[in-house]
């Protein structure tokens, strides 16, 4: 896992330039270089790795998609959205480079990924190059990443046009699962896989979207500000429908663990210490509460 | 020129579907339908059939860049960067949808105008839409639009890093004219131009891009309300950074007309109704001042 997170963190900080105009490459580069977990692009490289491909061919698109990761919590911090202040224990883009910098630094990530994607995809054919581009627009936009988001705001304004259950299932498949998903399809397509396999794994990242979310939610409700790296509780303070308000601490963590089993099933077919080793980290972390 | 605005304003609305959750598709539907003159799509269909392309082959690009316009406006517009109320004479995305929305549907668009090109591009084989889409994230982002935009804030706080000369056309080849240079290229790029024409049709593209800022300039300084649909003398209240501003009005005026004629000259070797009738409009408008 650590040799992957470096190997994704020199990448990103290769594949980032800062040229003139700097404080919009400065804005860009602030936030993909806050220590992270780099959870999709390993996802996404572990995925053609098991399958069999070089991950040097899955690397820019693995970086893309952190990229898109990164936009999405830049402008989910504004003030106008989260207003949150603070992000893996740093101060948030805006509070850094102002709110117009933070908004164009988001808009310039989405459009840097998929280029990224097209220039350094070096050893794939063009229609696998489409593929992972076709990928990465409709995980990211509005049928996915982006209604995931409208809907989590609309619900904290109690505004339901759905069930509770089914808006908190719709927000966190689209919101958290799709980037997972976009994740492992894309290793998938990287490594010509079979369309079952495909399938298969794109099942996995759904279901490991909802365990991931469900272990943030009850983190949420426990954890301190030092432990995460930004504001707690306030999912619990704002009224949020989250899976701890909806279902109660038991249900959810019930629900985690029937989810993650489901999720080891999947995977154990697969030889992979790195997703095994996901699982086991969250699954231990919650054991503990 | 009205029936091909007829025919980019049917197929804009027939691309954007309005489906759950409905705010962000309304959100994004809203400034892209509100009426506008779709130069940047009607420019690169009428590239297309110059060169002998049918234009329904162009069609999703084009629509595409219209989209990429209209993100570009709904950002522009928001509180944190250029804070205007009205949009084209009406209310402004953020006014109608709310920041949150308005922030996200230009997120949306972004991703959605790449997909569609993807997705509806059917005539064109994988290499030419692979090339349309990397033309698109190239104009679109950091390196062009973005960039633009961002010394265009930077200079409003007359924060020069280069000359006031060399900063003004900075931010107008990358903010104005990048789209037109996207929009004709794109064109070209579908009807399979030759390298060379379409680099002097690139070289028309530039030259008008900063044609049409310079006539958005003289018309800001001149114009009312009624006229433009969106607040005027606003640069010339902020101390904004414009061709009126830096040459004057009768030097800024000199500037058009020498650049406008180096238009028609490049465009004269083409036969193009639509391209002449475009540069008349200007032409005659500026003459009237």
């Amino acid at each position: 896992m650590k040799e992957l997170i470096s190997l994704v963190d020199e990448k990103l900080n290769e594949y980032m330039p800062v040229i003139y105009p700097e404080d919009i490459f400065k804005a860009m580069k602030y936030t993909l270089m806050l220590p992270g977990k780099r959870l999709r692009p390993i996802m996404c490289l572990e995925t053609a790795r098991m399958l069999g491909c070089d991950i040097k061919k899955a690397m820019p698109t693995a970086c893309a998609i952190e990229m898109l990761h990164c936009q999405s919590l830049i402008h989910d911090d504004l003030p106008c959205m989260d207003n949150d202040d603070f992000r893996r224990g740093k101060p948030s883009n805006h509070k850094v480079f102002g709110e117009a910098n933070a908004v164009l630094a988001g808009d310039a990530l989405l459009t840097f990924a998929p280029q990224l994607i097209i220039e350094k995809s070096k050893d794939l054919n063009s229609e696998t190059i489409l593929k992972l581009v076709h990928e990465f627009t409709k995980w990211g936009g509005a049928y996915a990443l982006i209604a995931g988001q409208v809907v989590d705001i609309e619900s904290e304004g109690g505004k339901y046009v759905k069930s509770p259950e089914e808006t908190l299932d719709f927000i966190h498949m689209n919101k958290t699962a799709a980037l997972f998903r976009l994740a492992i399809r894309s290793g998938a397509i990287v490594s010509n896989a079979e369309a079952n396999v495909l399938e298969e794994l794109d099942n996995f990242a759904s279901k490991f979207g909802l365990v991931f979310q469900i272990y943030d939610d009850i983190m949420d409700e426990i954890s301190s500000f030092e432990e995460l790296g930004k504001t707690v509780g306030k999912d619990k303070n704002s009224g949020k429908l989250t899976y701890v308000s909806l279902y109660g601490l038991q249900e959810a963590k019930s629900k985690f663990h029937s989810l993650i089993q489901e999720c080891y099933d999947i995977i154990n077919k697969y030889n992979s210490k790195i997703f095994t080793e996901i699982l086991d980290k969250l699954r231990d972390r919650i054991l503990g509460v």
